[in-house]
């Protein structure tokens, strides 16, 4: 009955069916591949507790009042302090960094300032879906580039801009979005080549580049320099980060960090969205990944999830391996890793035998913009333990098997 | 550099230049009523402190995670138990209540919800700066209606409606955007009968309204009832409500009650723009509020707040009672109230002088979205102590008094 009332964004967006379909996964019995979630064992509990006892009983004066919109100065600062620790990178925290309320804010807001309707963003075929979603609200036009092995497909982009160009009258391409390490939903890891053109190409084009990285603290090893770091004036790449895979998902704490004059205008924006993050989290955070203790965690918390996804790979390669049309990528970092199968095998449908088999997925067409994808599907490996990797992944591959033999019948040799 | 590649609405938006002046006002010298900050001291840090250890240690697993964007069914259940035990109002919070990062995500969640460009907000003049922002983010039309001792000028109302309602093409008029108790910034609270009527009135036309309560529970006696009561087929009223005010502002917890399918469709525009409000300050506040103590927290808050407000209506009665054209509001509730100076007084140019004489204020006229009101300005007695109450609103009679006399030279009689 609201319908007349409701904006033009609210009445295009549609609830999710594949989020619905997920809540059947959350039955305990069954073993879930299909939520992001990280592994709550992994919480620093007993540091954040400490914290958070002080800061309650001794600075509550400022972690519970109202905070700056653009995030405390000492908060800041620390954040500023990991960045170039992890980084080598030195920035301003006071005009390049404003606190968010993790990164699907940094998203929101992105979008809030850059997109009018019909605006281009460009992104990977295939993309985080809260990206799709930020995005779409403010009534982008998505345009998906192929995902490589080693990043996007540069011959495809390079037609696509090539198109886009010599249009009339020539179409706003305001943004590539990307996630350069260990990208949700496929985890796969870009080049340095790659990264350096993609900073080249959007340079003389004046496109702004969204890196978006909560996964790059999950690498192995040592990570491939950012494409900020190709970004020598400041000029041309926003990085959204958030500590929600690294510390805690639930304090809903992350940055942007970017141009100065982006920065003052993320501020303005973010001021009517919500005035500010909640010092409380914001301070949990700074304290926390300021500790000596959080090397200690970042280097536990990086080898529980190798364990996981080595398991996982291990049983894909016993139980799917050498089967044909049947491949899946092999993220050395990050959460998720990434199943193709036959062209003819749709995984959403496929979901139901599999919440029979009491395991589930994310069916990979959600993360398309182009609705390509249905015979993908997204693993993660986070939340299970080892042991129900091993045993999800054989139910996952009896499911496969079966509907590979019922949607593609061996042709007569 | 980037003005090509900001949204209309990144373009449209200034800094505000009155939040700017107001940075001054933090010298520690200065005695300010600028800010509506709560007083920390109120904040229960003790049992904050208790709950956050136990909810950090024992139920990481819920309080450091992710969680549903509509927020988690038990905090759901304790909010909604919460508003019948302060009302009387049975909610069902499953469908009726989704948690918000505090109400200012609640106003942008409702502007993006509801207003496209050039659609109509009704509000009062003056009205929270929060929400005008919120509204013009998303290129609403706001119109003002005066706002006299109890609700807003029904004549006026009545008038603006039938010119709206007249002119063709018929303006989309989407929302009543109202503060009945002890309204941000005037201290104005609405006669029962004024409720009623409006809630006949947008009943009648279809239009919404948003009734927006965070200073409701700092009523003395028993408040009058809200909108939402009249709203008996809960159809026509969503509420927004904040914990800010009453427990702490830096947890950023509120909640949005209203129609079923409006707050389903807030649950999805919440989704993209942050998946879900913090679980951990989620539950601090869902335990907080629900624990016996917490009717004798409020028992003091109201009496902190009440003595503190009776000292600036007394000293304000002593120092500036009986001058010509200089009233204020007298509100039995809330944190704030308004002075009115003579016309021809600028109170945001008075401020530098008010700063001169380390008191500060915030000037009325970014409240009145038809740039009235330069002669009025807004006090807020939560942060001062007594003492400083005292002294402060001295010197701000010091400077009115200047400032007339400059201003407004005798004219001979």
């Amino acid at each position: 009955m609201y319908q007349e009332l409701f904006s033009e964004r609210a009445r295009r967006i549609r609830k999710s069916a594949i989020r619905e379909l997920l809540k059947l996964t959350e039955r305990p019995d069954i073993i879930s591949f299909a939520g992001g979630l990280p592994d709550p064992e992994t919480f620093p509990r007993k540091q954040l507790a400490k914290i958070a006892d002080e800061e309650i009983l001794i600075h509550y004066a400022k972690s519970l009042q109202y905070g700056t919109t653009e995030g405390s100065k000492t908060v800041r600062s620390r954040f500023a302090q990991f960045i170039t620790q992890q980084e080598g990178i030195e920035i301003d925290p006071q005009s390049e960094l404003i606190v968010t309320t993790a990164s699907q804010q940094g998203l929101d807001l992105i979008a809030k300032t850059f997109i009018d309707p019909g605006d281009i963003v460009i992104c990977g075929l295939p993309t985080y879906l809260g990206a799709i979603q930020a995005f779409h609200m403010f009534q982008a036009r998505l345009i998906g580039i192929p995902v490589l092995d080693d990043g996007w497909d540069f011959d495809v982009l390079e037609a696509t801009l090539k198109k886009l160009l010599s249009t009339k009258p020539r179409p706003r391409i305001k943004l590539f979005y990307v996630i350069p390490d260990w990208q949700n939903p496929a985890g796969i890891c870009w080049s340095k080549e790659k990264r350096e053109r993609l900073v080249e190409i959007a340079e003389a084009l004046g496109i702004l580049i969204v890196e978006d990285i909560p996964y790059r603290q999950l690498t192995e090893g040592k990570p491939i320099p950012m494409m900020k770091a190709f970004d020598s004036d400041n000029e041309t790449v926003i990085v959204l980060f958030t500590f929600s895979k690294i510390l805690a998902a639930g304090l809903r704490v992350g940055y942007i960090y970017g141009p100065r004059e982006i920065i003052k205008k993320l501020v303005i924006m973010k001021q009517s969205t919500d005035l500010c993050t909640s010092p409380l989290t914001q301070r949990l955070v700074a304290r926390c990944i300021t500790d000596p203790e959080f090397k200690k965690h970042l280097f536990l918390l990086r080898e529980t999830y190798r364990i996981k996804r080595e398991a996982m790979l291990f049983i894909l390669q016993e139980t799917l391996g050498g089967i044909e049309r049947v491949s899946w990528t092999k993220p050395e970092g990050g959460l998720f890793l990434m199943v193709t199968l036959p062209e003819n095998v749709d995984t959403e449908k496929m979901l139901e035998r599999a919440i029979e088999y009491k395991v589930a997925y994310v069916p990979g067409q959600s993360f398309f913009v182009n609705n390509k994808g249905q015979n993908t599907l997204r693993l993660c490996w986070s939340l299970p333990t080892v042991d129900e990797i091993e045993i999800g992944i054989r139910r996952l591959a009896e499911v496969i098997k079966q509907e590979i033999s019922i949607s593609c019948p061996q042709a007569p040799k």
